[in-house]
């Protein structure tokens, strides 16, 4: 049976299960969801997601939610298709990875939704944007993001001189957030902006972000 | 060389790695932080936690920083002493541990820390609580928790019936949350309420607890 993702190219939680399947070559079917009507909020999409939200996944009898989950299930089922992303050669390598997925969810990501929320979905629903709150995200984005260009400064990839999750996990917000007029809060940082050219020309990358476009 | 853990007892995230330390059986020694002084701001520190937070980990000549990547290092480095936390006897648990440790990062831990800053850290530096936040936050803890009354309905364990790091990672927050006037948020649930009793009366937990006394 094939891979079955429940959800929009347009969410950034649902692209990040894309961008794992475009990078391990798998073919995949993307099950659309009338969100306008609330399918998401209701059965039976919530006996595949019991917290309504998007994407959920199946992988013949296996279903799964939460896109992090996802993208390491993937990454252990299909690990000799395509490149490994888990850094499995060695417990340290396993750990690093591990350790800057969790920077991703921790730091990175809190900031990074509340930003792309007030200057990418607002607008997009025609809901004014709080100037306060962008610039006090970004405050706290480019204190995480000095973290980013010191660690960049020394290896290629958050996780080492490899690509894994650790990088891929950061891509679907970035895409937006590279369209904003706040960009530069990237390029002004050589390293972290030598990493993500470089991540965001991979192909399943540049694939992804042709499928993000509002 | 001992494990060695940089951060204080009364810290949640300093909990979650004492936790997994204690269900392993494991030595190991706290090194206390100046934090009245701001040590975990500056160097030597900072080599160890980029970000200037508690905990950072050291075992031997590995360290880690992100306390959910250190419990899982440690449930993989000392997978054969004490119990399994991780589910490792094939991918379907794993994936099933995977997603409920997401759950906790991304549903469960974001109103859980706002809530314990208003109603716990809050009052212990003499500082006001919000009651718009903490009323707020409970409101969407609820929601959280009610998709946990009807996971727990079906399993003893938010993974299946084994323990597992996805009920670990809840601890800490809980142990001062039960403490709070609002608890009922939890007894009045009776399957989250169940598997509360179960888990804070595992002997680790019993001795995390008291040594989270602020």
């Amino acid at each position: 049976m094939a891979i079955k993702v429940h959800g929009i190219a347009l969410s950034t939680c649902t692209g990040r299960v894309l961008l794992c399947l475009l990078e391990k070559g798998l073919e995949y079917e993307i099950v659309p969801l009338d969100l306008a009507n609330s399918a998401h909020k209701k059965q039976p999409y919530l006996s595949l997601n019991p917290f309504g939200q998007i994407p959920a996944f199946e992988d013949g009898d296996v279903q799964i939610f939460e896109s992090r989950a996802i993208t390491k299930y993937l990454s252990r089922k299909y690990k000799d298709t395509g490149i490994d992303l888990l850094g499995s050669s060695s417990l340290t390598e396993t750990t690093i990875v591990d350790t800057w997925m969790e920077v991703e969810s921790h730091q990175y990501n809190v900031p990074m939704q509340k930003i792309i929320r007030q200057m990418i979905v607002n607008p997009a629903y025609g809901i004014a944007s709080d100037e306060k709150i962008i610039e006090e995200e970004l405050e706290k984005l480019g204190k995480v993001l000095d973290v980013y260009e010191e660690r960049l400064s020394k290896c290629k990839y958050l996780a080492g001189d490899f690509y894994s999750l650790a990088d891929l996990h950061h891509v679907p917000y970035l895409v937006y957030f590279m369209r904003t007029l706040k960009s530069s809060v990237i390029t002004s940082r050589p390293h972290v902006n030598a990493w993500w050219k470089d991540i965001s020309s991979r192909p399943a990358s540049v694939k992804l972000a042709e499928s993000m476009r509002i």
